[in-house]
């Protein structure tokens, strides 16, 4: 997919950024910040002094602060990056310190939630825009990060209503400046899109991971030798961030229940249809859900190469 | 994960051998044959013209048939690489031409099925040696095939009680020859572990696609948008031929419901959780999954680059 960043910014977007939580996705950050100009100071704070050491050692900032009222005293623009059960404490600690006009944004998986445990917490002269990237990888960790994360991948903002124009600009300049698309919604529907393309998808993939793992007449064994049928695509989400994700569950509740029960529903129609024998309903769905996909490559939101392109370019082209 | 060929056979498993179906997997088939120096004559059959013209453009064959008995009458094995639903015609339409003691193979994701099937139908002189290589992509027909696929993927014997050894030895010496790994065991249990390491996963991909598709509340372009979140990776499996997997689910009825029982199973216990709000359940599973994707990197079935590698060998290092 190739995805490149553009040339940095002349003027940064920000005096000083600061990011709390130095994962995947706030290392993405602090590199593309870095790289892009948009910034002239980024400080880095997190709970985890293993995670801020290895930070410092990646030179990823240009301070570091595991007090969190110190990072975030003369910061323009507060990133929480930590998993979102988390940011009722971090904006709870992190409210008396914030400079009047601060704008506090976040990048979590769901947005209803952060607002409502956000919004009370703040005080009222700082703005807060919530903002969540559609991107990532299975790894986690500051060394799991990379400057080119969000390039081509939809950042979403859904500000409260009222929220100051000028703080949301500066958000989206931002994302923009890194190389997302941004677009901006209301939180609930964000968290109704997302549980269908996003949340359903992970809890699905843990299952089928979990159901195989507890099996007694298939052996562990059995299951990774023959996973090449489909099985191993599954256990590249399964293998995301544990925390992160029991807290989009715990956070986003009503929007899974509602998209599972679908789900649970079609699957229903589904293992009926094979019951009876019903090939004409399997064909039917089978056929029509590669368009999906083909519109997915087309928007340049997957690669085009078969197989994900996992075995390199040589490989799936006729030649070969 | 650097899939590579090793130096072709000095003598050939085979005179003649006929593959009949030359789609992605019959293809790659004829493709690593003839690399391989497995055969010292290539007969490929298919019953779509315009398969066949394009075999013959490729250059796949020694010979093309669009007739089946005079495909098979000089050959020393004959692959089945239809899809699986078409194996009693094809059988029945080969039977009265088969050479005394040819060998009569597949490579077909359900091996119950195919044996009784099969079996009754081929004369009492030929040998039956089903095979599943469990390898392919989510492209179909003559030009997505490539030589090789099959290196490093397992390929399943399931010999019938009673199977011919030197046949068997045969069959498993052409697999190893382009590259495969092979195990023995029975029919009954390969079904089984193919229910869930392929034949669910594929269903649950499938049935996903179709409830994101048929949404009212959330459009189709906003699923497609943000499919990066996790929904795109279902869209590759749910790409794959649609007769294919109407056939693959009408043939393993029994154990694809059995093991969609289990996945609901533990789906329904899942979505208690996320009702109940108990996180420490979630996190539970969560954190014990990662360990089935490590085991099948380990085992070298899946490459260990972030992302499937997706993205080239530039992302996911901490100096991205």
């Amino acid at each position: 997919m190739g995805e490149r960043l553009g040339p940095p910014l002349s003027d940064p977007v920000f005096e000083d950024l600061t990011i709390i939580g130095i994962g995947l996705i706030g290392s993405s950050l602090a590199r593309a910040i870095r790289k892009q100009n948009v910034a002239r100071r980024i400080v880095i704070a997190d709970s985890a002094p293993e995670a801020l050491a290895r930070a410092e050692a990646l030179g990823l900032g240009d301070a570091y602060a595991a007090d969190l009222p110190a990072a975030v005293v003369d910061a323009d623009c507060v990133i929480l990056c930590a998993p979102v059960g988390a940011n009722a404490a971090i904006g709870r600690a992190i409210a008396p310190a914030l400079k009047r006009g601060a704008i506090v944004s976040d990048v979590g998986s769901v947005k209803s939630a952060v607002i409502a445990e956000l919004a009370p917490i703040l005080p009222a002269h700082a703005h807060l825009v919530p903002a969540h990237p559609v991107a990532g990888t299975e790894q986690s960790g500051p060394d799991a990060g990379f400057a080119t994360l969000f390039v081509n991948r939809w950042s979403i903002l859904t500000p409260p209503d009222g929220a100051d124009a000028g703080a949301v600009a500066k958000v989206r300049a931002l994302w923009e400046a890194i190389g997302a698309n941004v677009e901006v919604m209301g939180a609930a529907h964000h968290d109704l899109v997302l549980a269908i393309t996003s949340h359903v998808p992970h809890l699905i993939a843990y299952n089928i991971v979990g159901t195989a793992a507890d099996l007694e007449d298939v052996t562990q064994s059995e299951v990774m030798k023959f996973s090449a049928g489909g099985f191993r695509d599954f256990t590249r989400i399964a293998a995301s961030d544990p925390t992160m994700w029991r807290d989009v569950f715990l956070h986003n509740k009503e929007a899974v229940l509602e998209m599972l029960g679908r789900f649970s529903e079609d699957l229903t129609a589904l293992q009926r249809m094979i019951r009876r024998g019903d090939g004409d309903g399997l064909f039917e769905l089978f056929a029509r859900t590669r368009a999906i996909r083909l519109g997915i490559v087309a928007q340049g939101q997957e690669t085009a190469a078969p197989d994900f392109g996992r075995r390199g370019p040589d490989s799936g082209s006729p030649a070969g």
